[in-house]
């Protein structure tokens, strides 16, 4: 067992295949000493010894311990797994994340333990984990069976599971005959995760644009039908700072040609420069797929798969000239000044009886097969975006429809066509453990109360992306999609606009916040949006926790799904009080909060500052953001904020600094600098107390 | 490419495992070129050259043909895909079947082609074909894809298929170096499926008695209740020949002990005789998993795999001498007289998050892996369990969840937990592509009318069974499940009970007809049950149908649905008389029937008789069916009875003959015999012409 990096641990077993995570990821950089600075928990907890190793013709199997007790968490973007202990997971990449099966848009061959570790399984196979469960033949003892079955009346009854069995945890891989095994310290579970996170590159930080809030128009819309939308949000000021343009932009989608469409926008630089002049940044829908018009096509063909799909070629992106030819054409072409961020569709599988994706048995000129590239396509295809702006040291914060191991330091989030409410906010709980971000992005809705709920929950997460990919008019003026296009608004849609817009605001009122979670993310490791295990992995009463989640270090958000207007929150341990109402409680309880349409129930740490700021319908290169800093409960508390010009790589050259905020009960609040920020964001306008205890 | 029987060639691919359906078939006579005298036309079609094959690390891939306007059945059970054509399927064996994906109780790696010919994959892998659909970079022009997907406004409308494109067949089997291909000729679609059945073996014959009514009771019931209910329904003159005992007859259950329960039945033999003395067969629910305190848990452990399976072993029955300790312990111990047969439960795999069944990474002493154990437990088991009745040569009939490829000479019949009446439907019209039967039995149901439907649909099966393993009372008596327990019936009982008992009598009425079209299927390979386009393969309007199937050679049944009382029925070519109204139909049009909820519409072909016997409860040694001939048009007629003892394997030996039935307008209707019958089974009483034109 190798150490290769503070508390990180290798160990290599048998051969490991050319093509892994590990091996493709974009950050080679190791975290260092200095941040991982947490005591190193692994030796105590098993030692090289308990794992165990074999290959034969099918592939090859780990086996590693699994204590009495012990819970596991992760597995990447999940919607119907939170604990994953006594289960088998599958992690194959699918377009139908809604199962309980492990197929996910990001399956990540990553977990942690609530006994404060984490494992990385280094392949891009679709390696299936048993969690606890298998009972092996030499096992002694342990099982416990029902003494008789016969007398079940039902086939749930029948098949009840009866936990897990098998104390250890069996990865199978596939084809496979070795891999790389991570070992990640803690000592408790968080500490696992950022290691992680750190070992992957460290999380990414967005643009600051890239947290306020972000809107895509209807697929067909030319320049004129967007400026025209685009001119109806600054005038009715709802917030938005990203536009993003689906598959009409280009001549060609489905396979793509990468090429500007001449009648919906015959003049792209003047169409962008209007919609800067408005204070957006363009998004650009794509995928990879390269048709046959494009000019990549005849460049790209020697360096692509041996399948096509929709015609188009599937470029192996693995291969430097094929990633260099891709984002050169890109930056050259495509990414013209306004161009600020790309959405990656379709890098993901399908698990249908009529995929349209490349079939696992293809094989490309890497030497990679189908279901290599299935699992790599994600993560290259981002690497090969962001390439794009490397040059202009630009930063970018982009939509991806796959993601997999080693993607904390990608500045994509996932996103889905699946679109049950619960199943979103559980993906928002579960990417969190393995460096993923996702957005429960808001379509059509089938009632006002609907739109209201997951609007809130999109306010809550990483992308706060309203996607109006096929309707013509904002979804908060008609929710139906057919009377939506058919220009038929709802009458009350002026009172609905106003709920929307005060919940835009309270996004942005937000950002500062949540870019000091992200930048907490980038240097920490520390995810922005997680699960309350996290936190609190000494408490089994997080475990099961379904629909409750932690932003950024002192918030707790709650969010109701449409036909609720009360619901049960389990409070972890410590005080908190309720945004809106104000009012306390205590932690390591469970409680009842009731809430209309309009609110959605989150609450604040106690001895929190929480920094709102004034909102601003976009955040331009000056913006300056005048906050007003709540302080939850008497005491002593002290937050900060990141500082930086929010838009370039300068930060990554130590052009940054952090404002600290001081509040004490004696002498009120204050704020001071450190570091070499390179301008001045915020500016505190006053703090308010709140106590209601 | 070899000739390995009439019609039938192999092309042996790389290096074949040395575990695979072919490899493990129960019967291994190959049909005689007398039984396949039909032209040979595979040399027309395509040769070797045509067949693309290669391996890699992954497993390998092979390649076939497939032109323009062809259409490809087959694989094994599916409920949800039955013209496959442009799809992908993947043969995993799985308790979920309600599924588009391939995933079945019996996937088999088989299909036929309405050019005429069918293909095996010889492989115990979760292969994957890819129907057409996948489009290689080296094609040429061939795919059409829409000019424009841009402008879809829903996901379904972007994601829509666009049929096949390439046109090739590509299946992916993984781990295997190579597979035998087997190829087998037409002239059509038909003769295909015949010759696959014969070179399996042929079809099974079930004893007689098999064809008539099937009961299962309560899983808890004891001797005391189970002849309580048995005694009702001979009271009632419900007619019933098989009774099935559920798990309770075991000291253990999940897993099995293969003892008598010492409570529930104290004196078996003397319970047997009791049931036998009422005309009763007793049929033996069990699984294979095998638990400690089983006599054969000892002798068996060293011949097991290595992993439990509800604490108990998994026997390896593909190694003789676990076969040989199976079957005579069950010879000795449990099949005493009296039982006539075994339901084989769980031997399907589970696609769940927390399957209970071994996974695909054990191993077998046979050297096995759990894949190719999954895909050859179900066949195996079946053979294991006939080895039991081999050496009295009596006949048996049972239940399996589990088959594959081969499996055609296995007289076990399919059955699933899933429980939608159209699934049923389609598994009922799909299972007889590939060798199988499918009974869509009865359980409770949520309306009278819904239980009349599915008795309706079971009643025109392999297998006529109620499986009541979960009520108390017969359905009929009430048809919730709680009620039904609490002993609460329903005050309409006698008049459902009425219903019930005609339809029975139905079927009863319909046993030798059954039995002949069997002795088809073992003598000729001819489906006894089967899809319509096996008998019109070059009408395409056959090949879409989902809810009407052949019985026999001259019944077509189109059963109704709860909530429906008419419906639309695609007539193939030729003349239709439905069998209540006696209404005559010309072919080669879609006509709408109406029947009320305790009649199921189905058509007897113009040209036959259609022998039906009185109704009996059950079938002795001596039962003697009396028939009415019912003749369908003018003209010429015939028709043929198999008959035998109907019970022992004396018919292997040549002691059978067939009833010969002629009938014409001038002379009226007359009887034969030819062969070598050891007893008259059949009695005719009289003609009736049926001409309503």
């Amino acid at each position: 067992m190798e150490r290769v990096a503070p508390g990180v641990y290798k160990l290599a077993l048998g051969t490991l295949e050319e093509h892994t995570p590990v091996r493709h990821r974009y950050v080679a950089a190791l975290p260092s000493e200095e941040l991982c600075d947490w005591p190193d928990n692994l030796g105590e907890l098993f030692g090289e010894e308990r794992i165990g190793f074999r290959a034969s013709d099918r592939g090859c199997v780990v086996e590693l311990p699994l204590e009495e007790g012990e819970h596991l968490f992760g597995f990447g973007l999940q919607m119907r797994t939170i604990d994953a202990t006594g289960k088998r997971l599958w992690m194959r990449v699918s377009d139908r994340p809604d199962t309980e099966l492990g197929d996910s848009h990001a399956p990540v061959p990553f977990y942690v333990s609530t006994r404060g570790y984490g494992v990385l399984i280094d392949t891009a196979r679709y390696a299936t984990f048993y969690l606890g469960g298998l009972g092996r033949l030499d096992d002694r003892g342990a099982v416990s069976e029902p003494a008789d079955r016969a007398g079940a009346t039902s086939t749930d009854e029948l098949y009840a599971s009866r936990g897990p069995a098998g104390r250890r945890v069996v990865v199978d891989v596939p084809t496979a005959q070795g891999v790389d095994v991570y070992l990640f310290a803690g000592p408790s579970l968080i500490e696992a995760v950022r290691r992680y996170n750190l070992f992957s590159g460290g999380g990414c930080l967005p643009p600051i644009w890239g947290l306020a809030m972000a809107y895509r128009g209807l697929n067909v819309f030319g320049a004129k039908e967007t400026l025209k939308v685009a001119r109806y949000l600054r005038e009715h000021d709802i917030p938005c700072d990203c536009w993003g343009l689906e598959p009409g932009w280009q001549t060609r989608s489905y396979s793509c040609s990468f090429v500007w469409h001449p009648e919906r926008f015959p003049d792209p630089d003047a169409f962008l420069a209007q919609m800067s002049e408005m204070g957006y940044r363009v998004n650009l829908w794509e995928h990879a797929f390269t048709h046959p018009e494009s000019p990549l096509y005849g460049p790209l063909k020697p360096l692509s798969g041996d399948h096509r799909v929709w015609q188009g070629l599937v470029p192996d992106l693995s291969l430097p000239e094929a990633r260099r030819l891709f984002a050169e054409y890109h930056a050259k072409e495509v990414a013209r000044p306004g161009v600020a961020s790309f959405k990656l569709d379709e890098c993901d599988n399908q698990t249908r009886t009529q995929p349209w994706s490349f079939p696992e048995l293809s094989r490309f000129p890497s030497g990679m097969d189908g279901e290599q590239m299935h699992s790599l396509l994600g993560p290259l295809y981002q690497q090969a975006l962001l390439d794009v702006y490397k040059p202009s040291g630009q930063r970018t914060y982009g939509l991806v429809r796959a993601g997999h191991a080693m993607a904390a330091p990608l500045p994509y989030v996932l996103y889905s066509d699946v679109y049950d409410h619960r199943d979103y906010v559980r993906a928002l709980m579960t990417a969190g453990f393995s460096g993923l971000l996702w957005t429960p992005e808001v379509r059509d809705c089938k009632s006002v109360e609907e739109l209201y709920r997951r609007v809130q929950t999109v306010v809550f997460s990483p992308l706060a992306n309203i996607n109006a990919w096929y309707l013509k008019n904002p979804p908060w003026l008609q929710i139906d999609r057919k009377r939506n296009n058919a220009d038929d608004l709802m009458p009350e849609r002026d009172e609905v606009e106003a709920v929307i817009r005060r919940l835009f605001e309270l996004r942005m009122s937000l950002v500062p916040y949540l870019y000091s979670a992200f930048a907490e993310y980038r240097f920490l490791g520390l995810p922005p949006f997680r699960h309350p295990v996290m936190d609190h992995p000494e408490d089994p009463n997080t475990y099961g926790l379904e629909d409750e989640f932690m932003v950024g270090r002192d918030l707790l958000v709650a969010p109701l799904f449409a036909g609720e207007h009360e619901r049960k929150v389990y409070l972890p341990e410590g005080g908190w009080y309720e945004f809106h109402t104000n009012q306390h409680y205590e932690g390591k309880q469970t409680i009842t909060v009731t809430a209309g349409p309009e609110r959605i129930p989150f609450f604040v740490r106690a001895g929190a500052i929480l920094p709102l700021a004034e909102p601003v319908t976009h955040i331009t290169r000056d913006t300056v953001f005048r906050l007003t800093c709540r302080v939850y409960g008497p005491g002593t508390h002290f937050a900060r904020l990141f500082e930086d010009d929010g838009e370039t790589d300068a930060y990554e050259r130590g052009e940054y600094g952090w404002v600290r905020l001081d509040w004490s009960q004696h002498e009120g609040g204050s704020a001071s600098r450190e570091g070499h920020a390179p301008m001045r964001r915020y500016e505190v306008v006053g703090y308010e107390l709140i106590d209601a205890r």
